[in-house]
Order: C-alpha cells, then sequence, then structure tokens
C-alpha cells in the first residue's frame, strides 16, 4: 500500500525537516542578513534543492516569515509570563529577559539585522515588525495605566511615550552589546535600567 | 601644455565626481543595504563604469567606510556644539537633534541599517561602529560626571551606564519612528524623552 498524505510519521519527519531548514536559515540571516543571504546558500547548507527548498516555504519571503514566526513564540511567551505579573513583578523581570537574550545571541542579532531590513514599506517582514512593535507598545502601555491606576506610578507619565521609550531602551542596548560585548554587559545594562525606570515611574510620588 | 595631476580645476571636478557618488551609495545603502546593493547598480545609477568606482575608492568596502565618514561630519559637529553648552542647555538641544534627522531620514535610516549589518566582527563597518559608540558613550558620561560634580545631577547615577542608555533610547526611538512613521512622531518622543531625562537627573536631588 502507498504511503498516505496523512502518514503521521511522514508528516512529522516533514515538520522537523522545516524545522531544521528554519533553524538553518535563522542562523545565515542573523550573520549574513536577510538580504545578503541567497536562497542557494540556505539550501545548501541545510541539504535541500532550492526546489525542495522553494516546496516547502514558496519563496525567500516565506522562508523569512518562518523564520520570524518561530522567534516570536519565545517572546511572546515571555510577554505572556509578563502580564500575569504585579507592576512592580515586571520590571524586576526585565533583566531575566536580558539574561535569556544573552544565551541565545544568535536570536538578538536575527532581531536586529531583520528590523534595519524591514525599514522599508515594501520589504517582506515590514508590516510583521510594525504590527509587532504596535502590540509590544499597547502591552507595556496598558501596564503602565494599570500601575498609575493603583496609584504605583506617576499620573503624569504619558504611557503611550514611555511604552516607546521602554522597547526603544532595551533595543538600543542590545544593539551596544552586540556590536562591543567586551564593553556592553546586556544584564547589567538591562539591570541598571531598571533601576532607572523604578525611580523614573515613582520619584515625586505623593 | 598637457592638463598637470595638480590643475586645481580637474582636482576640484574630482572631488565633486566623488561627493556625488558617495550620495548615490548612501541613498542606496539606506534603501537596500550594503549587503543588498551591488557595486554594479551603484555605478550605473552613479554614471560611471564599474572600473571607474573602484578607481575612486578601492572597494566596496572603501565607499561604505567614504558613506560613513561623510555621514559621521553632521553628527559629530552636533556633538561639539553639544559639548559647548551647559549640561542643561544639551538636555533641552536633543529635540533640535530629532529635529534635524527627521529632516534627513534618508540619514537616519542608513546609519540604522549599516549598524545592523556591522554587528559581526568581520563586517566592514564594524571596527567603526564600535570606535563611535565608545566615543560617544565617553562624550556623554563625561557630560554627566561634569553635571554631577556641579550638583546638578544626582550622584548615586553611573555615568558609563546612563550614558549607554541614553544613546540607546534615542537609536531604539529613531528607529520605532523609521519603521512606523504613522504612528511615532521622533520629535514628540525625543522631546519626551529629554523630559524624563530632567526627572531622572535631578530627582530627589537634595
Amino acid at each position: 500500500m502507498p504511503r498516505s498524505r496523512q502518514d503521521p510519521s511522514r508528516q512529522e519527519r516533514a515538520r522537523l525537516r522545516r524545522e531544521e531548514i528554519i533553524a538553518v536559515a535563522a542562523e545565515m540571516f542573523a550573520r549574513g542578513g536577510y538580504r545578503g543571504t541567497s536562497l542557494a546558500d540556505i539550501a545548501a547548507r541545510a541539504g535541500i534543492s532550492e526546489p525542495g527548498l522553494l516546496h516547502h516555504f514558496g519563496s525567500k519571503a516565506g522562508l523569512l516569515l518562518a523564520v520570524i514566526e518561530r522567534r516570536d513564540l519565545d517572546s511572546e511567551m515571555f510577554a505572556m509570563e509578563l502580564l500575569g505579573m504585579e507592576p512592580t513583578g515586571r520590571l524586576r523581570a526585565l533583566p531575566e529577559f536580558a539574561r535569556r537574550n544573552k544565551d541565545r545571541v544568535g536570536l538578538a542579532k536575527l532581531f536586529t539585522v531583520l528590523v534595519a531590513e524591514s525599514l522599508e514599506p515594501g520589504a517582506p517582514g515590514h508590516q510583521h515588525f510594525v504590527d509587532r512593535y504596535r502590540a509590544m507598545r499597547a502591552i507595556v502601555a496598558d501596564s503602565i495605566r494599570s500601575a498609575q491606576a493603583a496609584g504605583l506610578t506617576r499620573a503624569d507619565i504619558d504611557p503611550a511615550a514611555k511604552a516607546a521609550e521602554i522597547i526603544a531602551t532595551l533595543d538600543g542596548l542590545q544593539t551596544q552589546w552586540l556590536l562591543d560585548p567586551d564593553m556592553i554587559d546586556i544584564v547589567a545594562g538591562v539591570e541598571s535600567y531598571a533601576r532607572t525606570l523604578e525611580h523614573d515611574l515613582t520619584c515625586g510620588l505623593p
């Protein structure tokens, strides 16, 4: 009897193969950028033909979106954890986030490179990153609003502006660390910023 | 008599031609990245042969460094202006910096893209950006130290950590603005951050 398309072991093998290719592409995009890495290079490194690669992902842009999706799973899980915490717990969780990223320098690099390659409206990852930043700012702004309502944060802070600022600082520290890890310790930098933020949000509270 | 190599009008024409090519390359790197732009594309757009381009810049990396140098002239002039100001004046000058960058979105994009493409130690712009960030952090840290010595800034702030944080926030806000200019107004964002910073540096001063 020929294998059915529903054969679970075959499906599972295809899924694993897909995950392998995504991991190879993520590593190559992190080092050489999306633009600087060809489908042929990825296919060769993953030990698959270029048509085989296109069969799995449709196009180079399709592969990029699969890589981004994979990477986002991690940070979304962290965002959900954050949302379950008290506001002060959230501040304390920031260095933990940095600690996780430090262990995954490739993923951090991938994110920094892909955002920069997605600034132009026509870039394949553009809408994804626009949406992602809007969602992240909304989550952080809501968190600030709750803390203000509970009297834990200064009322004269604009939640939307502060949310953009917090995300900006964490992104920017990450870039300096990736560029110059001998000079910038990302965990110490984020710990220091968590103290800044606590002072910022509370100093002058009645 | 044949033209001498010292002929000033010929030298001037070569200089202008060089500047034109740098401007074309800067625009193309900002849109397509260094990695995503070929020397052949730049030569075609600049109306010069590829050997002619190499005659001026030696290599693609040489052209990149010329583009970076050109871009840095602007920000160095601004840094020197900042250094001439009183600490409180420096804070107030930040939104002015954002206003200038807003008018030069191409340059801002170029910087964001090139830094991300220079994270790897082997990248042609790597050492330049490592040195540049170290120099910027040193300038900002010195400025914080002076303000602390004058009693204008909290003494319990670590100047080096705060310098990295300030530069990180400005870089990160710029990235969010470049990605999503409909949602993020860079001038309002930096104005808001200048207020954050003033509160951060002074709230709790005796």
